[in-house]
């Protein structure tokens, strides 16, 4: 019997940044060599960080990636954590198959004494949903099991433990002590559902402890929300590390001794009270999603600051306090661009939210750029409407232009779902924190954070105007949004349907819903298709995102066949 | 001994339409039959049209396949040809796996007689490049006989062929009399110099005749280019279709005998001389490919006119001579949009090819559009550079909105590939007919469609003026491009080793490349990640396109590990 501590590193990598990357698990190691522990895990491609994409074709990235291990394990030793053993993700090369452009495995590498003592490669790879492993990656090909202090430690990536093939299936015919599993897996708000369980499952399948080590973090579209645990046998929650930050954990696990082969391990001096955090209500989730993943675009891609029309909405109110959470009220610069339809209100209730929430605040109206356009051009109709929209889009561009800031796209799921939205006008920007949230929810979570700050005897941010009234795009008198869709209620229990059920039209006017109007939204949403390709990536925080999660043709007529 | 008539029926479905698509099948099996086919074959998901990308986990459409091809097959008996066999490719129900949304399989429907008499399904799904069939498609198994009228043919879909394991072997180890493939395999420039080696070794393999029938059309970014064709064991082309056009092509394959479970058919009475088409230069191709992308894009979408603006420039000259070959002149709006810094040359050169090509034409000035930004906003530099771009984007778009026009956006591929463009600005659009042109192409381009008109004795439509002066975004007193990039021979010819072949930086400049310019493009290729994202689409003539075909992470810093 012996018992060695384990160290979770729930790690938040550059996708790239092999330099950046080794020096944040170099100084988790030593965080977590002080405090005693000997076996340290890190996140599913934590050298490389995740997803790379196409990147694991590039033979320059790979060779990179393999030397950046190397070192790391010279430097680990160098540094005095020769004694440790280190588990990091990494990209490695594999033998290029004859179709398909993959060469690289999606691997795990062993450091201990200044060497890469072992690897593996992950078998089972997700090609569904935000994943295209299939097509990136090469699996790999038996288990690796090591003696570490005397705790019998099997490996896995991810997908592997998923799947009750392959691999999981061979670790649960072996005796085994604990199984590191280190982990990419994506934030959605069913996600807790289905780790926990499984976690217990495998658990019981392995007759051991599972240490389940998860990035942190936001990378493009995914946000990588950490809930690193440990669960045992039992179905014990042993040890779960905070959301949405990146996080060291420790704990001891107790092995039934050293085998003659094992690696020499020093046990811990002293006790450790392992962390237990606890659960997140769905939307203080959503909201930490949505923060680490506007911090994350902002500040891994370098800018100074973002820039957010205000326009007096609910939109973007919320846009603006995510961005107040994620980088500083101080590198927020909200735009107040009113129309000849802007109402008092509106104008009113976008100087509000930036007095409350301290961002800076300028207003530029728009009234003289457009005019010009609509009598050069002689527009009317939608496309004079547009014009303003438009209008906006430039300033905003400009603004980011001249001073640096990342401009933010406002738009909710529902408006891109069926393309409310003007292209060029409002759907400028290279961020949309809010594109995967419903309106339905927008509100919710308006609702949420103002009450966050009432509990902590702060002012709401959120103006109560924004969150009440009617929602217009105020293009023209009186219009409300409600002219030209269904109420948002009805509208986004449709969407939930259509889109992130692909329920057939049939199956939701079963569902109680109005014909004509089910049809008239699906015809919007393939519509809008082309609108979409073109929009700014934001957080998915759903299981069917648009984007990468969810691929159709632009061009599509459907019709169902002779009769 | 006996003689069956083979129809080759290369046509060009749209994604979604059943119905549209039963009637081409329909028609061109009407006409194969008149001429003594009855053995008629048409493209992989010729039902359904390819691609459909997540199209295929839709319950609702796989049942509309599956129950278009019954009725397909139905209304082929009661229009007089049950007496016929005919090949369809399909959508076809799957046993949905535990993992991945993939619920259907890409199939092939063989009717007769008024039934579905037998089915395949693809074996090897391809998920490179720009295929996701692995994510898509559930695998088939098996292979499938049928004794036709006494010919032994065999049945592959696509990518079946190119792999030797599976399906290719199984049939290779039987006698045969024929082998029919349906395709849907896009153009690249370099098809050609794999395609027609491959179907020589297979029919080799299968020592008899293969008969490759493949789809024709745009759809969306790819572009099918038919070149259907019959090889027989020898490697002799006895069949080959014009390609980038519809067409139905006739051979007559003599097989061994009838099977008592064979499936009779009557022979022809007459001769039939197959066609055997020429093979296409470069140029010529990549040009055919390029106007039937436009023109399936503007039709299958129902545009009823293009508009484009005309800088004076090669790349906005070329997309309209495109677009006038794609659509005619009459539907192709040419608009001006001369600033203080548009030479008069190019005001003239943008009039000149209008009147030669014979489409609308219009002087919008953006002089008084973008004054007011500019004091407003106090705009300097880049940001007062960006304005021009942005209001001609406007223009363009106010346009659009009014008359329906679809936007074709001008951006060649090397300006996409290091964001040489203003977002927003130049890059708005529905459809970018050479975004996969490198700029020297555009002219080889330029001066090969001017040939071509010389040669009919009509006047060439580009002005040589477009293609021989210094390219210059005129936002500023003399700008040309070569102020900021270097020239585009040197440019294009980094970009084809560092995206088309993904060299290393390293490896450029082994070739004798500038290591400072290989690394500045390196990096303008890796920071305007975000633009493409945003970009339009269009026709892929390469082998590695922008869009689905490269897939890279916008968020990227890139260091090479401890040293």
């Amino acid at each position: 019997m012996s018992t060695i501590r384990f160290a979770l590193a729930q790690l938040n990598p550059i996708v790239g940044d092999i330099t950046g990357n080794s020096l944040a698990i170099l100084d988790a190691v030593a965080r977590a060599h002080e405090s005693g522990a000997r076996i340290i895990a890190t996140p599913e491609m934590s050298l490389t960080g995740y997803p790379v994409d196409d990147l694991a074709s590039s033979l320059d990235f790979i060779r990179q990636s393999e030397a950046g291990v190397v070192a790391l394990a010279a430097r680990l030793a160098t540094d005095g954590y020769g004694d440790a053993v280190v588990v990091v993700g990494y990209l490695s090369a594999a033998e290029q198959p004859e179709f398909g452009g993959a060469r690289a495995h999606n691997s795990l590498a062993v450091l201990h004494g200044g060497q890469v003592i072992a690897s593996y490669a992950k078998r089972h790879l997700p090609n569904y949903s935000v994943f295209d492993e299939e097509r990136v990656f090469v699996p790999g090909s038996g288990t690796l099991v090591l003696n570490l202090g005397g705790v019998e430690t099997g490996f896995l990536i991810c997908e592997d433990l998923w799947r009750p093939d392959g691999p999981v299936a061979e670790l649960s015919a072996q005796r085994l002590d604990a199984v590191v599993v280190i982990n990419a897996s994506p934030f959605d708000t069913a996600k807790d559902e289905t780790r926990f369980p499984l976690l217990t499952t495998r658990a019981a399948e392995f007759a051991c402890p599972i240490v389940y080590v998860n990035a942190v973090g936001g990378q493009d579209d995914l946000v990588f929300d950490g809930d690193s645990a440990v669960v045992d046998s039992t179905g014990t929650v042993l040890l779960r590390a905070t959301r949405f930050v990146s996080a060291l954990e420790l704990i001891d696990i107790t092995g039934t001794g050293a085998s003659t082969d094992g690696i020499a391990l020093s046990e811990p001096r002293d006790d450790v009270t392992p962390f237990i955090g606890i659960d997140l209500p769905d939307l203080e989730a959503i909201w930490e999603a949505l923060v680490l993943g506007v911090r994350d675009y902002v500040t891994k891609n370098g800018f100074p600051s973002v820039v957010v029309g205000l326009s007096g909405g609910i939109d973007s109110a919320v846009c603006a306090v995510i961005a107040a959470d994620a980088i500083g009220a101080d590198r927020v610069y909200g735009v107040s661009m009113p129309s000849r339809y802007s109402s008092d209100g509106s104008k009113d209730d976008a100087h509000e939210l930036a007095t409350t929430i301290g961002c800076h605040y300028s207003i530029e109206p728009i009234g003289d750029l457009v005019t010009p356009f609509e009598s050069q051009l002689g527009l009317t109709g939608i496309a004079a409407e547009n014009i303003q929209a438009r209008a906006r889009g430039m300033i905003l561009m400009s603004l980011s232009n001249q001073n640096g800031h990342l401009v933010l796209t406002t738009g909710n799921k529902s408006e891109v779902a069926v393309g409310y939205s003007t292209m060029y006008g409002d759907t400028v920007g290279g961020f949309a924190p809010i594109k995967d949230v419903f309106k339905t929810v927008v509100w919710e979570l308006a609702r949420w954070r103002n009450s966050v700050s009432r509990a902590r005897g702060e002012t709401p941010p959120i103006p109560e105007n924004s969150i009440t009234k009617a929602p217009s795009a105020e293009l023209r008198p009186d219009q409300t949004d409600q002219d030209s869709l269904p109420p948002y209620e009805v509208l986004d229990a449709i969407l939930e349907k259509l889109v992130s059920r692909r329920d057939s039209i049939d199956a939701v006017v079963t569902d109680g819903f109005d014909r004509a109007t089910v049809e008239r939204i699906a015809a919007l949403i393939a519509g809008s298709e082309w609108k979409r390709r073109q929009g700014a990536i934001g957080p998915r925080i759903s299981r069917m995102a648009f984007g990468r999660e969810r691929r159709l043709p632009i061009t599509v007529r459907r019709t169902t066949g002779l009769t």
